[in-house]
C-alpha cells in the first residue's frame, strides 16, 4: 500500500494531474510514510499472527486494557503484556481473558501461536532467584511461536546439575542464560553448546553485585565463543531476540 | 574418538579384559576426555575445513608460528590469526604466506573457505575509527565460511548516510554494528532491520567516552528488540557469533 | 540605585561630607551591594514580565504559597512553579488560579507571556516515558515567552517517526531533545539540524540505564556538532537554556 | 542541485522518459541524496566560506595533507584542522601555509573568515592548564567567522580575576568556561552572565579529578542556569556550538 | 550408592545384559548423577549431623515451613535459616522450635552440634552497627560445629580497645573481622595475628562508604598478609568458610 | 589511675609480693588499660565539662534515653545527641530537657558551655537545602564551646552574596563550608580566605550528583589551598574538627 | 599599594580631578585590583619571608628558571617549587642554588625560613612508599616556616610500630597521615591523638587500589573524629593546610 | 630477646637498680618493643628457616641485593624476592645465586625448604594469560613450605578441562584459583571441592574487563560456599594465605 501511494503520486504527475513542484513537496514531506522504511508496519502486514506487545510497567490497567482491546479489534489475535503485577493481571482479567505468569509479571490475551521456529530455545537459569526474569523471556519465546525449554537452577557452583542436562543444551536452537551473582553460566553453557547463547544479566544478589552490574560485566567477558549479552533483567529482550534466531529460516 | 575410548573400556569389561574396578576408576577421572563434551573437539571433528584461530595478543611471532605450524601439519588448512600487529605478521610472514589485514589487525594462513552460510553478514560502523575492529569481526567471519557485506561510516550523525544502504540492511541474515562514542548505530540499524543485531562499542572517543563504556551502557539500554551486545573492541566475538547464526540451518 | 549608592559616596567625598578613609572602608565592605553586580535584581529590573521561579521540590504547598503570595504582591504578574506533585498543585489551587501540569509536575500562576522569541523551540522525546521531562522543559519555554513544538516518541529506534518531521526540526531554533535508554536522540537531531541541541538525559530505564547515567554518558558522546548536555532530567535547566538562546536578539 | 534530480525524475516521468516503476526504485533507493535531507552538503551549499574541518587525531600528515588539498582544490577557501601535533603541522607546512596554533594543537588553512556573527564569544579558563583546550575552542570559533575574547587564568578559587572582567562577561553573546579540577567556573561564569555559558571540563588535575570526571559532574550539578555542558576536553565542540549560537540571527 | 549404578551399568555389561550401545547412551546422558562428583550429596552422606542450611530471604515462611520440615523428616537433626526477619521467625515458631537470634536474622531448628573443630573462630566487628553481620557469621559458625569467640566494637579508631583483645586474637584458629566505614579493622588484625582472617566489609556508613564499597575495597587492599575478602554483609559465607578452615584436620 | 596501676605492679615486684613471671604476664595481658593510652578516657578526664555525644542513627528513643540518662547520672553536665528525627525528640523530651534543632536533626540536653574558642567559626552554605547538614555541624561546634556565626545561601551561582559578607570570612579561625550539587563553594571561599576550610559535600541535588559524590570530587580538586574535605553530610564530623582546631591554642 | 589606588581616586575626586561618573567607571571595572580583596597578594604584603610557590608539574625547566628569577628578584626570598623531577631540577640548578629533595620531588631556592609555628607537625606514612608524598608535605610545611617530625612506614598493618611512637603524635599540633592501599592510618592516628589530622591518600599500590581510590574512599569514612582528607597524592596541599592550622595564633 | 628486656626491667625493679617512675616510663615508652607483640619478630623467632621475603616493585636491584644480603648475613636461610623482572633478576644473579621464575616475576636465594604443610595447595588459572599471577602464587607457596600441584588453563568456558582434574581438586587442602576475564573458575571449583578457595582476579581482558574489576566483581559474588577474595593480581597474597592454612595444624 505504501508503494501505491507513491505510484499514485507518480501516475498523477504522469498524467499532469499533479505539477511536478506539488509532486516534489509531497515526496519531501512524507518520505518515510510514502516509501514505506518502517520495518514495524510493513512486516506486521507480512507476518500476521504475531502479536503486538505491550510493555506494560508505568501504565495503569486502564491503559492497558485501552490499548490492548483496541489492538484486538483490530483483528490481532494475540496481545502480549510484559511488566505487569498481580493486582493489574487481575484488573485486565475482568474485561479479558489473561493467561498470567505470576512469577515472570507477564501475560497474553488471545490463543499462544503454534511454534513454527527452526528448532528449540534452551532457556536456564543459576539459581531460582533469576526464574522471573527467565520466565519473562520463556513466556515471550512462546508467545511469538517457540518451542522453549526450561533449565532453572543448574548454576556454576554445582556444575554438575547443569551437565545432567547435556541433551537439551546440546540440541537447543538458541539458549537465553540468566544469572545473577557471579553470572558465570552462559561461559558454561556458551563452552559446552555450539549455539547462539543471549547471556542475561539478573538483579538478583546483594552487596557487590551492584544490583546486577557485577553479572553484567562477567558475561561481557565471557572467553566462551558465541555469547551476547542484554540489560539487566532484560528477559523479554533475550525472548525476542532468541524467537528471531530460531525464526531466521523464515526470513525470505 | 571419543565415544570408540568408552566402547573399547565397555568392550573391554565385557570381554573380561578389563575388571569393573579398573574401569570405574577410568570412567571417574577421565569422563570428559572419555565421553567425549568437549565441543570443541567433537565439533572440529564433524566440521572438517573450519579454520582454527590462534588469539595473538601476548604472544611472540615465534610462538604463533609453532602453532600454526602445528595446526597445518594437523592437516588444518586455514589457521586464523588475530590481535597481531604489522611486524609480527611481518615475522609470521617469513615461513607462511600470511594474507594480513593490517586495519583490522588479522590475518590468516592458508585459503579461505567458500562462504556457506544461510545469508549474508553485514558489518556497518559509525565512524572510520571504528573500522579496524569491524575488520577484526569481518575477517573473522569470511574466515568462518561467511559473504560480508560492509557499510562504513554511516553513524548516526548522519542518517542519511545509514538510509542510503537500506537494501544491504534489509536482507542482511545477521548485522554486526560497531560504534564507539555515543554508540548509537545499533539502536538505530535494529529499528530499520528484522535480522539479529550484534553490537560491538568501541573504545574509540576521548574523556566521557570512558574507554568504551559510554558506547557499551548505551547499547545496552538499546530500545530497539532484537539487539545484544558483545565486549568492547570485540571484533573477533561478534564476528564468531554472527557466523554460527548465519550457519544455523547447517545445524544437524 | 546600586549606582546611586557609589555616586553618593563619591559626592560625599567630594563635598567633603565623608573623608576618604571612610569611603574606603565602605567602598571595601560592600563592594557588590554598592555596585549592583547581582545578574538577577539587575536584569529582572530591566526585563519586566519575566516570571519569578519557584523550585518546588523540598518546599511544602504553604511555603510555595507563601513566596508566591509575596512575589504577586510585588507586582510580578506570572510565577512559574517546578516540581510539584498534584496534591501540592491542589493545595495551592485553593488560594490562587493555578495552571497546571501534571505530567510535567509544573504550573504557573498569572498569565502566560505573550511569546516574544526570534523563533520557535522543538522539545522532542525519544519515548513516551521521557514526557515528565520535556513538559517540563516545554512549559518553562512556553512561561518565559517562547514558541514550542512538541514532537514526542521520535526514538532513534524507529528513525522514521523524526524523520517524518523534519520542518520544525529544520526550521527551529534551538531544538531540546529528551531521551533515556541509550540516549541516541540528540545525536540523529543533531546530525540533521544546525540549531543548538540542548541534550537532556533522563532516569527512564533499568538495569544498565544505571538511572540516566547511560543516557548521559552517551549524549555527552554525540558525534554530532552543536549539542550539550544539561544534568539527567533537568527539563527546566533545558527550558530555560532553550529561551535564552532564543532570546539573544533582544539582548542589548 | 538536489531538488534538480527529483524535478528531473518527475520530469523524466512527466514526459515518459522513465516508467513509474523506475521511478519508484530510484527513489526508494536513494531518497536522501535525492531528496537532500542531508544537513552538511545542503548548507555547504548555501553557506559558502565556510571551512571544511578535518579531525586531525588518528591520521597521518600524508592523509591530512591528500584531504585538505581535495578540500582546496574544489574550492573551499579555509580549511581547519584539529588535535594535530607539531611534527604533523611542520610537515603539512611543507605543502601548504598552515597557520598553527601548537596550545591549542588546532591550525588552519587559508585566511581567516572575517566576524560575522551577532556579537563576542568569550572564552575563560580556569587555570593556565587548562589554556590548550581554550585554544582549540577559540581558534575554532575564530574559523568559523567569529570575534574571540580570550579571558584566562580567572579560576574560582581567586574570584577577584574573573570580577576584574566584568565588561566582556556581561556583554558577551556566548561564553565558554574551560576548567579543570572542581570545575567551579561555568557556575560563577552562569551567575553572573545573562548569555548561554558552555562549560568544557578539561582532563587536567590528578587522583580524584579522575581525568576531568570530577569537573564534568560538577558543570552537570551547576546551580547556575543557562549553562550546559560538552565532552571533557572538547574545545572543538564548544567553538562550533558557540559560532552556530552566535550565527543564530543569520539563520533564515 | 553412586558408585554402585556404574557398577551395575558395568556387570550389566560384563554379563550381557546390555549391550555397549545402551550402556555408553546411559554413561553419556547421566555422568554426575551415575559417577557422584556432586560434592554437596556426596558429603552430606559422610558427614552425618551437619546441618542443612536454608536461605532464607525472598522465601515465605510457609516455604521455608516447608523445606525445613522436609529435611527434619528426612532424619536432618539441625536446620539453619539465614535471613529471616522477626515475623517470619515468629511464624516458623508455631510450627518448629526455632532458636532465633534477631540481631544476626538467623535461627536453627534442632540442637546445636557439639563444637569440633580444631580450634576457636574469634568474630570481632569494628563497631557495634557491624554486630548483625557478626551475629549471622557466628550463628553459622556455631551451627557448624566451632566454638566462637565474639570481640564487638573493637575497631581501629580506638585501637587500645582491640589491643586490650590479644589473647583470644593471638590463639584464634581463624578470625573473622567484620567492619565497615573504612573497613581497616582487618589490616590491625592481621597484622597482629598470624591466623587466617576472613573480612566481612558491611553496608554499614554514608555518604562515602557507597553501601560497603569503601570497607570493601579498603579490605582488599589490606597490606596484612592472610586476610581474604568476601561479599559485603556476607555474614554467612564468612562463617562457613571459617568452619571448613577449622575442620580441615578432620580433612581425609 | 591508669599510672597507678604499673605503679602497683611495679612495686609489687619491688617488695617481692608479685614474681617477676606473673608481671610479665600481667604488663603483657593488658598493656593498654594499664598504660592508659586510651585518648579518649584520657582527656575527657581532662577537660571536665566537655559533652558526650551520642550517634542517633540506628538507636531507639528509649536507647538514646538509657545512654544520656547514665551520662549525666555519672556527672556530665551537656549531651548532644546527633542524628535524631522530630518524633524521637519528643520522646526524648518526655523525660529530659531536651534543646532540638530540628532542621540539623540534633539536640542537646543540659546547659550549652560557654564559647572558649580561640576565635569564631563560619558556617556557611551554597543553598537553602544545605542548611540541614550545616546546622549539624553549627550545633556540634556550639555544644563543644564556640562561637558560630551562619552564613546560608551564600552559593557561587551568585557570588555576590559571598562576596557581601566578607567580614566574617576574612576574620574566622576555621570556615565549614557546606555544598551539594557542583560544591564550588569552599574553592571560592577558600580563595578569599587565609583560614583552614572544612568542605561539607552534602547528597543535594539529583541525577549527575549521584547523591553527592559530584560534590565531594569538586571539593576534594580544589585549586585554593588550605580545603580539605569531609563525608558527605557529615555535619558532625566539621562542627568536631572545626572546635578542634579552634581550641589549638588550649592544648598544652 | 593596593588601597592607595583607591585613595588616589578618592582624592582625585575630592580635588575635583576626576568626574564622579569617571570614578564609578574606575571603581566599577577594577574594583578588586583597587579594593584588594585578592587575598594572595595581601598577605604576602603582610606576611613578608613567606615563600613563593611554583607548582612546577607542566612547565619546562627554563619557564621555572623564569618565574623564579622574577620573584627573587622583586625581593622575594624563598621560593618553592613543586612536582619536578631530577632533571629539571638539575637544570634548574645551573642558574641558582636548588635545595632538592628527590624522594619528594621538591625544591626550594633561598634559605628555609626559621620555624615560628605554634608547635610541631608529625607527617607519618602507611609505608615506604608513600614517602614521596609525605616529603612533599614535609618540604612544603617546612619552607612554610613549620618544625615537622617525620615518621615513615608505620602502618597499620604492625601498629605496634605506630604506638613506639607515641610521644610526637600525642604532642603535635597538627598530623599529616599519607598512606595509601587500605588506607587506614588516619583512623588509628585520630583515634590516637587529639589534633586534627590531615588524611593524605596515595596512588601507590594496584589492583583495587584503583589509583588511590581505595584510601581516599577509607580515609572519608574514618570513624575517628578530627580527620579530614585532601586529594590523592597532594603532599603540598596537605603541608600547606597543616602550616596554616600551626601559624593560626599568628592571626590577628 | 623481647621477653627479656621486660624481665631485666622487672629485675633492675626488683634489685632496686631501677626507679618505678623509670620503669613506667620505659614501659610507656616502648611497649611493643618491649612486651613483643610484634607478630613477625615473635613467629620468625620461633619458625626457623621461613624465608623472609623482599616486596621487588619500586626497589632497584642495588637496593634489593643490600637488604637480601643484609638477611643472609644475619642468618637468614631463604629469602623470597617478589615482583621483579628479568633484568633486576638478572643484576640480582650476579652477586647471588637466585632461582628466577621469569613468568611469575619472583625468585629466591638459598634453598627451598622441604615442604611440611598438612597437605596439598593446588593451584589452578582460568587461561594461559593467567599463568603469571598463579606462578606468583605458587611459588610463595613452595618457599614457605608447600607443596604445590598447578593445574593452568582449565577455564569454565571448557568445564570439561577442569573435571579431568579431580582428582587434585578433591584432595587439596587449599585451592587458589586464578582467573580474569569473567573469573568463574573459583565458582565452579567452590561448588566441586570442599576445601577453601581462595580466589585471586587477574587484570587479564580488556575493554569491559575493567583491568580485573569484572573478574573482582564476579569472585565476590560466588555462590559457592567456602570462597574469599584477594586484590587483583595478588599471587602472594594467596600463595601466603594457602601456607598459613595449609600450616594450620602446626599452630601451637
Amino acid at each position: 500500500m505504501s508503494k501505491d501511494s507513491v505510484y499514485q503520486i507518480l501516475e498523477a504527475v504522469q498524467s499532469g494531474e499533479v505539477s511536478i513542484a506539488d509532486a516534489v513537496t509531497k515526496l519531501k514531506m512524507e518520505p518515510f510514510q510514502d516509501l514505506g522504511f518502517a520495518k514495524v508496519d510493513h512486516h506486521r502486514a507480512i507476518r500476521q499472527g504475531t502479536p503486538e506487545i505491550i510493555y506494560g510497567a508505568g501504565k495503569t490497567p486502564e491503559q492497558i486494557v485501552g490499548i490492548a482491546s483496541a489492538m484486538l479489534e483490530r483483528g490481532q489475535e494475540t496481545v502480549l503484556i510484559t511488566r505487569i503485577d498481580r493486582a493489574a493481571a487481575d484488573e485486565i482479567g475482568k474485561t479479558h481473558e489473561l493467561c498470567y505468569n505470576e512469577r515472570g509479571r507477564i501475560g497474553y490475551i488471545g490463543p499462544l501461536p503454534e511454534p513454527d521456529g527452526d528448532g528449540t530455545i534452551v532457556v536456564c537459569t543459576g539459581g531460582t532467584s533469576d526464574i522471573p526474569v527467565a520466565e519473562e523471556a520463556a513466556v515471550t519465546a512462546e508467545a511469538l511461536g517457540n518451542r522453549v525449554t526450561r533449565l532453572y537452577d543448574v548454576g556454576v557452583s554445582g556444575v554438575h546439575r547443569l551437565l545432567r542436562n547435556m541433551e537439551p543444551i546440546m540440541t537447543a536452537r538458541c539458549i537465553i542464560a540468566v544469572a545473577g551473582m557471579e553470572g558465570a553460566l552462559p561461559s558454561v553453557v556458551g563452552g559446552l553448546a555450539d549455539s547462539p547463547v543471549i547471556a542475561v544479566p539478573t538483579s538478583v544478589g546483594y552487596g557487590a553485585s551492584l544490583g546486577g552490574i557485577a553479572a553484567l560485566l562477567s558475561m561481557l567477558n565471557s572467553c566462551a565463543s558465541g555469547v551476547s549479552v542484554v540489560n539487566i533483567d532484560n528477559g523479554f529482550g533475550a525472548g525476542y531476540l532468541a524467537s528471531m534466531i530460531n525464526h531466521l529460516s523464515k526470513k525470505p
